[in-house]
């Protein structure tokens, strides 16, 4: 058996019963050193742990899958979502690789997926209702995408007017990509359109700070920001945002 | 206090521990028939509900800003992610008409939210791992947003090659909009293109049809029926879908 477990965005009283259960329930818990210290409070003692550092996802997916098909019983872990650029992905492409087939006649695990916050939905819980409306996801890190696929997506979103929250926006290493989407943005959005960074949500160190287009500073952001951009209808309420779900015009 | 609670897809097991703990903090429950029924066991016997039908979405908030103004602790809850087209963004739409400034000082209510799995995640879950790259949502209800927006929505969402989840993909009124929205992306994705069909995840009566972006009938989709559109990388595993982190090409 492989778990696919979702620990949410930090505090553990955002990841669900349904996931907690099933990680109960493994014998081994593969995952990062600091997702792993975040739910060891659930496991017993003779819980075998295998700690990673950032990096080496598909060794790590493989390992998981190599230990599963050898009788364990195994978790993956990741916070927020696992399926959401989380280790759902790569855990899949090396099932693929090995032509597995989901009916266990092949001598591969059985593999189940538990879901769980992300980090946009902890970001639009402390905001208010950014998601109000038509929302998309795009990650700025081009370690595995080229450019040119972002770029359009950036474009794309800012286009059709999607509220937008950027994964992975910035790291020491890709220090531009994000000016490059908000210089892309300003171009079809107001400048006063609410943009809010979110860092660590319902973590012990959480801070959000909500801004506008005009003036957000990519440089208030690291690589454990989620940037959330409103979409033109968005607006600034208490100390957070939202968006109407309908639009006041016809917008197109 | 006001506290906006998401129940998930519809097993309790995919409920927060923060929100059950949430909703059993308040003493009035407000929400549709069929989610009160799912919750009624988390709550005491003095729990007063408030139990109302499809629609009316903004007399609903305004009763649940009302009452938690006056000094009663309500929930107001939606299936999956209340956020995310659910009655977060209705309700602060009304907080908005009443010049809430979230200080408590204008005799507004405290407001928080809680969120929850939203039935893009339930469906992704139980598919593998589609949600492995850049994703959108698209509602294609036109009750409130024109359909000219929308047609702009689900363009750029096929130009831009994002993952698309269509929610409110087809009713009794609006029995054509899906099939334009299919049409669309026939123009920009391959053939045999995964699609899922994903009703009442979690539920007892669940059921996932998958297929292909040429075979898919509009037809087999209701209003209780997430749409699963993959992306140009997404592939077939297992009984499911996943959808690469990377790139095997530029794809721009």
């Amino acid at each position: 058996m492989l778990h696919l477990i979702s620990i949410g965005p930090g505090d553990l009283s955002q990841m669900t019963p349904a996931a907690q259960s099933a990680l109960q329930s493994c014998d081994v818990v593969i995952g990062y050193t600091y997702y792993i210290d975040q739910i060891r409070p659930l496991m017993s003692d003779d819980t075998e742990f295998v700690l990673s550092q950032l990096g080496q996802e598909m060794e790590r997916a493989d390992d998981a899958v190599v230990r599963a098909a050898n009788g364990r019983t195994v978790a993956m872990i990741s916070s927020g979502d696992i399926g959401i650029y989380a280790m759902a992905s790569p855990i899949f492409d090396v099932l693929r690789e090995r032509e597995w087939d989901g009916t266990g006649e092949d001598g591969g695990p059985e593999v189940t997926v538990h879901p769980g916050i992300s980090a946009i939905q902890a970001t639009a819980a402390r905001l208010g209702a950014p998601l109000g409306h038509d929302f998309c996801t795009i990650s700025l890190s081009d370690l595995l995408t080229p450019w040119p696929v972002i770029t359009k997506r950036i474009e794309a979103a800012a286009w059709g007017d999607f509220v937008i929250g950027f994964y992975n926006p910035r790291s020491l290493k890709r220090d531009w990509q994000l000016d490059y989407a908000l210089t892309e943005l300003r171009k079809h959005r107001p400048d006063d359109t609410p943009v809010a960074l979110a860092r660590n949500m319902t973590r012990s160190d959480e801070t959000i700070t909500v801004t506008t287009l005009a003036d957000v500073d990519p440089n208030d952001v690291d690589m454990f920001t989620l940037v959330l951009v409103g979409n033109s209808q968005s607006y600034f309420i208490g100390n957070g945002m939202a968006t109407p779900r309908g639009y006041v015009d016809d917008g197109a």
